[in-house]
């Protein structure tokens, strides 16, 4: 399947992968449809938000990491049940609209990796879903 | 593509937006697939829960704003920090799938605009996805 | 529409699905798409994370317990608020790409439905999306 490679370089990070996902809109040439971005990772997750303005991602990376510590009372003994928490309240993927060729994202959205167990070589899994034919309204 | 307009009132407010949803539905006389709904922005979710007592809607926005409260050690100079993470935890979509002419959501479930820095216009762009052939089981 | 049922046996309770899910998928001859699970209850959620080591489900249950207390200054009368907030948190559906016959999921993760108002029995309701055609990259 298509798929994207994104670098880490610190333990937490938001990482703006839009660019690349507009070029492999643009690569397979897709003009209707959704494009389905698929975190197959347990401590990473995706989602779309500001990135205009960096000091939103630091807003968010901030407020989760104080939702959610580093260290608690947690079981699992690898020290990264935070990150795991993280990946489920960001979630494991992202679908967006395209259309005319282009992904139908808001002015100010893009879309982010999100890192909580970094740094590492993090993966992103892209599949190109079909509309449905002879939409009116 | 197709859209909703939703007009929020207050600066947080969940709105069902249900009847519009399955109105679309309808009218664009889709039977089998599934419908994405898509908010284009960064201080407003989208997420599927209760609509039967207004209180659940109530209870939902209430912890939210506990959870991430209106003032904290922010960066981002807007005053609206909290309303873009708000947007993250919620999600900037879902995805409802369609059989025989129908949504199927539950008996208790409504789709809701979550308004987190309104009042204002807000747009949920919607594309209709296409189901696999031959299913059997 | 095809589904699943998930019988949960305590109030809340992370259910590792995937072995089922994976059934589907093979009784169903799907090899290129995505699978959309779709939960059509307002008190469970669905997700996708580590399923390997039972403590990093422990742990995600005990943090949103301690973010969302069961008791808490909620309106609705049902004593269940608690769980239609972390059904929010959650997320109603998930959307696992289909490559090659195979769900595409990441080496250590699962699908959990997430009962957060059980013991109860539950519905998972499976869509199967169709992947666009010619893609190149």
């Amino acid at each position: 399947m298509p798929h994207l490679t994104v670098e880490s370089r610190r333990r937490s990070e938001l990482i703006d992968i839009t660019a690349q996902v507009r070029d492999l809109v643009a690569r397979n040439q897709v003009t209707e449809g959704a494009l389905l971005l698929f975190v197959p990772h347990t401590t990473a997750g995706i989602f779309i938000n500001e990135n205009a303005d960096p000091d939103v991602a630091e807003d968010i990376l901030t407020t989760l990491s104080g939702l959610v510590p580093r260290q608690g009372a947690y079981r699992h003994g690898e020290g990264n049940s935070d990150a795991h928490i993280k990946a489920v309240l960001t979630g494991s993927s992202v679908l967006v609209p395209i259309s005319q060729g282009r992904l139908e994202l808001g002015t100010w959205q893009g879309i982010y990796l999100a890192e909580f167990d970094g740094p590492r070589r993090r993966r992103v899994t892209a599949a190109f879903l079909a509309p449905l034919p002879e939409v009116k309204a």
